[in-house]
């Protein structure tokens, strides 16, 4: 499957590619964006009061589309209390391996390289066998705040969902824009919306990774440069499965994260959110992502809010 | 070790116990407190649009003060690169038992069992060895949203730390609401320092369960009914440590999570935020919570954001 | 790849199968081979009393031959002892997705479906998203005790290990035990050596999925049930990889288990038993198998020893 | 609780320690009687080719008795197959943190330091908080393989099961193996049954760590040292429980593991082999442990294999 030429997908990072703008050594990328006074304005979008959560639930069993399930066990079960004295309390454990395909995560700059390299230049070695030490997702531990807006693209195209493996292409986020009378701007946090949680709840499961995702065409690159957002995200991976089967599999992924150094959200659940946009005939909100503080992490699962 | 009586923990549970508030059917005790009206006025609280993890990094190794080490794992590592043609990427696993005096995490109302029974009066036992079926974290998975406010007690008393097994008196927060100007109202998520992180800066680690945490004096349950937060936090775990031997041993526990259905904040590292609140000398701000979507979990690590 | 035809494995397959054979009950297939009788006979020929592992050690970094890293995590260090009065110890958590093509283990009867049933014609649904219900590891609880045989086939070749991909005949396997003086009887263990191990030591990791693994040529299937072993083991997975890009992908493995009912043992290290074995021209031993007691488990990871 | 003074057990300790015994560089300490002459003869011990596991299933329930689960996810089910070409079949993971009170293991020597020093004086700090670099479960990594004699403590006071707490005389050692006329040699794999499981099958779960586990009263440690044996293992912990309440809190894992340099098996099932060898009236017999091979490991889950 090829969706865009080699050459032309190492023409769109070197045209993109943008190491140094916040110097030699930083470690953020666009995250610098989301300065104090673009937090306040995004702060100042609230109208309703309404909290919307843009996350899938953890997927713990085996299935089509997850074949690395979460890991939820049950330490104490309050079916087996202990004996009086004893706080008598449940606990449980959780852990993921979230990057691919099913679970709501965020990946670290540090999460995919080009040529050996990650953003800003540093050497794909310095992503160890124990963790990273360059461009983890530590760059996000404060959390992260921001103006989100929503390109709703079935909405667009009068249409439920996208099918698997669909693009939209870069004048189609135009017209989104225009047709929901809002401009994507520097520093915004930027969400675009495929229907895939819509497809699944009237179709059923099925394997992204073969049959494929909607995603962005790789021609988006440059209106994303242009538009410059602090961070990308989707309810598919943004780029569209399957991949290329060249060494630009997933464009959007190498271009964005190593050339721009723009975080990217994964997998995220977007139809409650589009829902009460649509409500309101209005695409822009508060919006909050709080990884976990993963030490040397090249991303982390995680539930990101939206505030209406 | 008793700081409180047997038969007084009991008479303040059944003061404090509120079940039914909400209805029967309720499993979302006191975050039903966080209106729209309530979200809305808490974000007319950021003046600067400075953005404060209220969260510890993941602690991974082993230590005095870490029994159940996070398990965080390499997948991928950057100088390992696969072939030509395959995305060049990294990826790793995070997972970890989350309760305990390490982690920063929620607890659920399902975490803690009061005569086998949890908040609203469901069984203990609605809590299987796979998963809770009631009050499980589900009731959170929208997010937190509301107003923080944190009563700085290390500051009240003019000292960098309380000591391990220290208890505040609830003319302390009464002391501290005065000395800092800010009312703790009905809805509030409420935010106790212990200065737990600046001695461990200053002195080391030492293990909380047998040489103890700093906490709320369990005569604070009356107050803490009366001013009615949605949610509770603290750098220990509220209760202070070592526990009562007998058959209440977290007070705070036992009463806010079962009796008055709050949901928890342990192990939170407020240090920062303190210090960002004292130079603007102003205690409230934007607080956001968001749990990862663990279906039958009984809280979730997380990483709370506040936004002053 | 294809190195049989669909049609012929199909016809193997066919060919092969002996539902039945030990009742239709049945969930331990060839162990059922594993007589008092044999285990007596295989006890004698211990001539030395030298022990050797054929385990490979849990692989926990990553690499390009690691795609899923064993997890050990220290969760009690020695340089963090606790406070005197308690027991000084370290300890720790190990964990293994075990199958795939790094991690020595045994395959359950469970493992491999063919057109949705497993050996003895269980339904593939047997095998719940909480366990095997059916021909689960349970069958090997008990541990598994006999004759091993290794064919040597690079001493064979009169090489030092066979390429990636390549594929051992059916009259190698003959020639092998001719050239070694040993016949393959009813119910042994039947270990087959490409010398992987030595490759590796000899030239470095690589990729077994895309790169490939030397193993046994489909035609190789009618010989093995004339043979009858009751396990096939090998250092690398018995069907040769790349794996052939049509409905029997792994013949050996459809074959055995779902067909014959032969457990597998996949990526052992045959080395050392190898060389012990040539120092005494003598290419039988006792063999022990004992797999972990993991309830509905599809197999485990497994150190098997050879005593010689 | 105190069964031996913290005084008795410190010259207990000095009495039993051989720390040199197998040169200064020693880590695998009684391992080394087990000689190939040693292997020899336990071989010749079987008699009628039976096989017999002394382990238990791996606990994966939260229960009274198993605070901390073993981890078993499906990785792949049965239910959920793939599209047609590729290979049906179900995976899974495995994990656990195996010490403790529940799990069938091996303690490697470097589990258990005294005064911080581990077998052999090696620093406890050797154990780092990534893995053991001395004394670590590489030891036995090419497996144990020796006499098996059983000595059955409930046989000889004519009771099902010894109660939890209760301790084993040095006088009942010799008894029973006059009864039972085996003679415990230099070299041999002791096992100590208490009659654990029975008990458990007729009254149900309890809390080893609270309630108690039998075990060898820490005057047995002159015995053990005495009689010499390479591993010992009981279907409790060794050490009677509840731990003693001073710095020789587990008086036996503390004498052998660190002063002599034995390596022990906790948790076993000893029920089934005792059982086989009363039909017998013979307690001896080949014994076969086969440690997962984990770098740096503290020990390893084990399913041992008596073969009859």
């Amino acid at each position: 499957m090829t969706r865009v030429t080699a050459e032309r997908a190492a023409e769109l990072f070197a045209q993109s590619k943008r190491w140094g703008r916040w110097g030699d050594a930083d470690e953020r990328g666009a995250l610098n964006l989301l300065t104090p006074e673009r937090v306040t304005r995004a702060i100042r979008l609230v109208r309703r009061g309404e909290v919307v959560s843009c996350g899938r639930e953890l997927p713990v069993r085996p299935a089509v589309d997850n074949p690395t399930p979460a890991q939820h066990h049950m330490l104490i079960a309050g079916d087996v209390l202990g004996s009086a004295g004893a706080l008598q309390s449940s606990a449980d454990f959780v852990g993921v391996a979230f990057h691919g395909m099913v679970v709501s995560h965020i990946d670290a700059l540090c999460h995919v390289f080009v040529d050996g390299e990650m953003y800003n230049g540093y050497p794909a070695s310095d992503v160890t066998s124990v963790g990273a030490t360059r461009n983890s997702i530590a760059a996000a531990f404060d959390g992260i705040v921001g103006r989100g807006v929503l390109l709703d693209i079935p909405r667009l195209r009068g249409v439920e969902w996208l099918e698997p493996g669909e693009a939209i292409a870069p004048d189609e986020l135009d017209a989104a824009s225009a047709a929901q009378d809002v401009d994507v701007e520097p520093g915004d946090i930027l969400l675009v919306s495929t229907g895939r949680d819509a497809r699944r709840a009237a179709q059923g499961r099925w394997d992204p990774v073969r049959v494929g995702l909607a995603g962005l065409d790789p021609e988006c690159i440059a209106w994303l440069a242009e538009h410059d957002p602090s961070v990308l995200g989707s309810d598919g991976v943004s780029d569209p499965l399957p991949a290329n089967a060249h060494a630009w599999p997933a464009p959007i992924h190498q271009c964005l994260l190593v050339g721009m150094g723009v975080h990217l959200l994964d997998n995220l659940q977007l139809g409650r959110v589009a829902a009460a946009c649509a409500a309101e005939e209005r695409w822009e909100f508060l919006f909050v992502v709080a990884p976990l503080q993963i030490g040397g992490g090249t991303g982390s699962p995680v539930n990101p809010v939206a505030v209406l």
